[in-house]
């Protein structure tokens, strides 16, 4: 815990002042007041977050974090959980979605096994940093020991400090992991007090008998374990995952180095969950990337006050949101730091 | 209207066999099926418009046209028609939102004098191709003659087959021209019937006194002129202006050249609602990058029958919103050309 707590200490209120100095130069370039909308917000927010006039976004990273759920032997996923390290593989290799979309806006994938049910070959591009061998069926019983959920969530502080040292100006979280929109609903209901159908979704594509079972299978979780939702280690340990802990940990780091953290999707929104029942500090320093085919990524946005960038009804997860959002985050930065001024153009202002 | 005509007739339904063949392929990639929402359907529809199996969008084009409008002698905008050189000159410059945006997403951006109301600078990076010293002012009497309306579309179809020699594989529209959203409105109101209060905005930046009265004189100018709504010309040549004549014309030729066409904000718009009256074939060849704060685009869209990909509060202008289309349509065809199928990559599909 000295870790979590380390990095939960160094979290503070971003810096409002300098949004204040930055929505001055925003409304001195060559455009009228505010008509960049969404972008201009970003590009205060991430000022606000770095406390810098001038944010580079060199170094952009997406975390992508790999985990197995013993709950996918109740049938909860259209695919199986062979299919979560078969997907490692491919993104070592480069052909996921993820691979593709971080390419696109030049940023840097790290992928993580932090819990994948077997021993994934050695490959110097993969981080091992496994907890255990996927979590237990949370229909039985925990999915995890209360260490294990600790661990999962320094570990994702351990990652980010780690890849801090090569530098890391924004961060994207993403995961791979069968069965874990389940684990996502458990934790969201858990929180939000919403109804298990409510925020429920298809996962990877569930048909409607699918559905009602993975619904059932949710609500016998949250019975068996009753989560004390004012203890987030606790629901993470009962109906979590590896993945969802580790990212929680980013970021919480990401926070406590004033980097700002762009959320993925549903499972994404589970982790950004649970690091603001942590600490609700970390609130403005998440940019939430996109809103989710998944239902009950709308309810946990609501829930901590985020709204997204894009509505694409996307629902793969990986990081693939992430990476649009890093995008448009890098567009707002050049934005306030490349254009002209009234001044400088020689363009009268508004009369 | 030679040119005119045949580049109508050019114009022919996208191929949808293509889009069968193409939906496979992405149904083979390695991510549940349809996962990739909006970035899919426009992978699909990029295919069907170029009729490529796997379309390479290496030159990315981005016609910002700019003209003054008559009707700023009514005070109608929050500035000064002195504001039109002016930012001409900062797009040629690289100062401007347009640039910063295009440069972000690999988009070269074409600045054309259409119809700016004083004499500019001769400059290597400007097209100079005036129709006018600006339209006369829409609330006493027709803004262009009909010859000029014709030749307002025609030069849009010569800008775009000029610069199809150096190769466009997809374009965008952007305009500058102060004065131009009560064109738009005018436009809009004539072929959607809506009153003008619905359609009408702040531009770059009313007050309520100033919307009040523009909406008195978009009325007046509408009853002034009595545009014919069957005859997308005869709207033109009375409520429009010569970059919204331009971008109708860059719109039907980019259809009849089988190039997908990303629409920027209210203005191109108005632009594509006079292209899609003209042809309604053109539908299927335009991408919406965003729906705009300007209330008459959501009408437009609607009225089109197109789904805006962004929704960020932009109002802008210069192509800024489709310039950020661009680069979404950018992804998708990546999406297409770069992941792994199942097969390639090992991964057991759905159970």
């Amino acid at each position: 815990m000295k870790k979590l707590n380390e990095t939960i200490k160094k979290i503070t209120r971003i810096n409002h002042k300098i949004i204040e100095v930055t929505q001055l130069r925003l409304d001195n370039l060559t455009k009228p007041l505010g008509s960049l909308g969404r972008l201009e917000e970003l590009a205060k927010q991430i000022v606000g977050i770095t406390g810098k006039h001038s944010p580079d976004l060199k170094n952009k990273v997406i975390f992508t974090l790999a985990a197995d759920h013993g709950v996918t032997e109740e049938g909860v996923s259209a695919y199986t959980k062979e299919v979560t390290p078969q997907m490692v593989y491919n993104f070592l290799r480069g052909g996921a979605g993820i691979n593709v979309l971080a390419k696109h806006v030049g940023a840097k994938v790290i992928v993580v096994d932090i819990g994948v049910a077997e021993d994934l070959k050695p490959d110097s591009r993969l981080t091992i940093k496994k907890i255990n061998y996927g979590t237990k069926n949370m229909a039985k019983g925990a999915a995890m020991t209360r260490e294990e959920a600790v661990k999962a969530i320094e570990t994702g502080i351990d990652l980010f400090n780690d890849e801090l040292e090569n530098g890391i100006d924004i961060v994207g979280t993403g995961e791979m992991g069968i069965g874990n929109t389940t684990a996502a609903s458990a934790i969201t209901a858990s929180f939000t007090k919403r109804p298990v159908e409510e925020i429920t979704g298809r996962g990877t594509g569930l048909d409607d008998k699918g559905l009602n079972s993975k619904i059932s299978i949710i609500k016998k979780s949250l019975s068996v374990n009753n989560p004390d939702p004012t203890d987030a280690i606790d629901v993470l340990s009962k109906v979590g995952g590896f993945e969802i802990g580790g990212l929680a940990g980013i970021i919480l780091a990401a926070a406590a180095n004033k980097v700002p953290v762009v959320i993925d999707g549903f499972i994404s929104g589970a982790a950004a969950l649970i690091a603001y029942q942590i600490e609700p500090l970390v609130k403005d320093y998440m940019i939430a990337a996109h809103c989710s085919v998944e239902t009950g990524h709308k309810v946990i946005l609501g829930h901590i006050g985020l709204k997204p960038l894009l509505d694409l009804n996307l629902r793969l997860g990986e990081g693939t949101g992430a990476a649009l959002g890093i995008g448009l985050a890098d567009a707002a930065i050049k934005i306030l730091t490349g254009m002209a001024t009234f001044k400088s153009a020689a363009v009268s202002q508004k009369g």
